[in-house]
């Protein structure tokens, strides 16, 4: 079915069939974190959307090499083009080894990245560990003459770039625009023109991060890091380039500048980006005090939030929402996610036993392929569950004995329930397996044995109490026509 | 207490008393993995002991900057001098990018560390994040006359540093006897003495991972990398380098040449090395098949282990032997850590809620001036064990009414026992605290009041079938002074 995936293009605002390069190989790349602090919720939206897209892509059958950067170096406040960057200030801050803070949030993201179960990239390259891949492109750029130098620092010349190549492509707009919304440069200004950006900054002496380069001691401008690795380890055209929507108009359209001045390529044939998150359809942010961590958001330890949220059930919620959407976070819509997710993971449990019949009463066929259509649709996950929606109530039906489901049908309806529940969405069971566990399993027998027993002598009191007992350490139990199950209520 | 620290030093042989060259902070420098293959239980080993140190030089107080590499190019096979890298070879067989190998180690080596429960280092610099600072060293070498180029490789000349300073110090060796050791020069060297090594080698033109340089493109030799990246984060010269003793004679070794010709010091004050492996008394190899990887040991899934054994239960087994001795691995010595982790938990729980009398029977004062006499002797993890082992003894006796504790000897016991347990040894609970944890305890209460009722209607045959139904799932119960208690025994 990968021949009919479509992909919407921002570079071209349509829909487009996805034909990779290499038949079967998908070279993506995805700008990740910059680790000088903990990893905002927005930014999890985008890696769980590209980690759903990869998964995908996986699913189809393609051979994926996902490449997603770690920015630890080089990433200048706001527009500011000249001084120390964010990690050297924070170093001197907090008295630490800029690497040091490195360390501290790269560690963090993975741990907040496994805790999504998100599959890890391919590679994941970072800026310090590729000076000299980024002082290459430089140097080529400026034999190109798209790139000049003043006092140690590398200028991108954007006006003399856009003679040949449309700059602001990926947002649409003209560079007469762009300029009308640019200050004009004042007499301190080094550069040229006023969009001009920094490919390379001359370091200060108080600078604590620098490498040396043929302009002398300084650090790279935060736009090359991207164009140097994935062009390294992707090459110089690559299929897919994903990442957070207000990339689009900065670092997404010198990417491609910086790319074409070098290569003579346009360096990306789709370029995907994700949309934003608000809260109560209010925009998160910092200011707005509505930006919560992950690790808020799962202990729910914020003014905001109602109750703690499981990794898995903030998942599927982002998975409610197509990638290009507006996802808003509230309590109403997470504890529905909550309740959906739970919903799911049942009847993938309950399908492992479900008996077969002569003949089906649904389609199953028919479901499977709306399934297909939903995620060849630009990835349109929110459909894709709600049709995994309709495959947990045939199940349900068909356990209740209201529907049938012929042998055929029940192990297609097993394969892509599992296939797009647990692979594609990346879904898991949040419980776990230990010897405690197994020590609840056994427990449970024997309470559901002397349970019988009470039930066998009609003594109702004891009986009444025992529910009760266990209601208040959060386990029901219901009868069924196969027996008493029980479950842990919280 | 921290006065009284006592470390071996390599370079003297002599236990020598440690003072930092920063009163109060320590720089500590741990040759880490190479990641092109799974991490083997040695240099686990090799990490778990230097993580004792690191916790304990924190336990004593010590600010410490710790700093770990990651290997992850440059790492010539044997003392071949030239060609492919590694990672280069083994991805040109997989058909896999060199980084995607180093990739997918780093995260193994990561989850291996986790289990372990090894604090991270605060700083994990990567050989390809500090090629720059690599070929900047070099460059000084080469001003300061020890060291050659030819062909675009630079050696490190060997015979004119020993003129000035003792090359084989760490081994205790002379050049002479060295040289013995060493074939002769052939036609087809380029280097000029038979010891010399390479600190930069020139790229033939199907290495994948090189970089640009003076001397044309090549890839750093692996030597250069500890040197460049240690005296980066640490200063030239820095407190405590750490790594398995069969790095001392050529890594270390080298290292230390490179750092005096480049910057005239000897680079480490207390140099610390760990000792190997062997399994039933053979040297732990791959080729002598006794060689299991950690996951391994942790399933079980080898000819050699009769079961699995858990991280902590590894982890405290590695503890019961001094860093500077031959540990040894056999199903035994595993079995007998097991119990030993076991009987120390259970203790630190007892613990919690012992109750005080008027006076000891046992001097508390004394047994935790013994621990802190054990640690500062070079880390004597063996010794500590023996004392935590009387500590815990003590503990089970004054449970059981045998001794008493008076109420400032109980809060000392709580406060060192906890301290050498969790924070020193690293050792922690090996069951979680989930819902099915809380459901499991809630279970337990329900069973215990149901067992109440039955006891006291004196009905013993239920009374037995309820224990029995309970063992059969691996549940016992336990009547103690202060009531029942149960645990899980598998």
């Amino acid at each position: 079915m990968q021949n009919e995936l479509f992909i919407f293009n921002t570079l071209t605002k349509t829909k487009e069939k996805f034909t990779p390069i290499h038949p079967g190989r998908v070279g993506l790349y995805v700008c990740g974190p910059t680790v000088y602090s903990d990893v905002h919720l927005g930014n999890c939206r985008t890696f769980i959307s590209f980690d759903l897209i990869y998964r995908y892509l996986l699913h189809l059958g393609f051979k994926v090499r996902y490449v997603r950067n770690i920015t630890d170096a080089g990433h200048l406040e706001g527009d500011r083009d000249e001084g120390d960057d964010k990690f050297a200030k924070k170093a001197k801050l907090e008295q630490l080894e800029p690497m040091e803070i490195v360390q501290k949030y790269t560690l963090g993201f993975h741990d907040v990245m496994r805790e999504f179960n998100t599959l890890p990239p391919g590679i994941e390259p970072t800026a310090t560990g590729h000076i000299g891949e980024q002082i290459e492109m430089i140097k080529e750029i400026i034999a190109n003459e798209y790139a000049y130098e003043i006092n140690g620092t590398v200028y991108f010349d954007v006006e003399k770039y856009n003679k040949e190549f449309p700059y602001g492509q990926l947002t649409n707009r003209k560079l007469e625009d762009l300029l009308e919304g640019t200050r004009e440069l004042s007499g301190q200004d080094e550069k040229r023109g006023r969009l001009d950006f920094a490919l390379w900054i001359a370091s200060k002496p108080e600078t604590l991060m620098k490498w040396n380069s043929p302009w002398g001691w300084g650090f790279p401008g935060w736009h090359i890091e991207c164009s140097a690795m994935s062009s390294k380890y992707l090459g110089e055209t690559f299929d897919i380039h994903g990442g957070g929507m207000d990339l689009q108009a900065t670092h997404h359209t010198n990417e491609i500048a910086q790319s074409q001045a070098c290569n003579h390529k346009s360096p990306v044939n789709y370029w995907m980006h994700t949309n934003m998150l608000t809260v109560n359809n209010v925009r998160m942010s910092k200011s707005a005090g509505n930006g919560f961590l992950p690790g808020e958001l799962f202990t729910g330890n914020h003014p905001l939030l109602e109750k703690g949220y499981s990794p898995m059930a903030v998942r599927f919620f982002m998975m409610q929402t197509h990638y290009r959407s507006t996802l808003d976070f509230s309590n109403e819509a997470l504890q529905a996610s909550e309740k959906g997710y739970a919903r799911l993971m049942a009847a993938i449990k309950l399908l492992a036993n479900l008996k077969h019949a002569s003949s089906s009463t649904s389609d199953i066929v028919a479901l499977e392929k709306k399934c297909y259509d939903a995620m060849n649709d630009d990835f349109n996950a929110p459909i894709l569950v709600a049709n995994l929606f309709e495959g947990a109530r045939i199940i349900n039906s068909a356990n209740d004995g209201k529907e049938t489901i012929s042998l055929n049908d029940l192990n297609l309806l097993k394969k892509f329930m599992h296939s797009f529940v647990i692979d594609v969405l990346g879904l898991k069971s949040e419980t776990s397996n230990s010897s405690s566990d197994k020590a609840l399993q056994g427990a449970m027998e024997v309470i559901l044995e002397i349970r019988k027993d009470i039930k066998a002598k009609k003594d109702f009191v004891a009986s009444d109490k025992l529910r009760d007992d266990l209601n208040i350490h959060n386990i029901l139990i219901k009868d069924t026509k196969d027996g008493p199950v029980w479950s842990i209520t919280e």
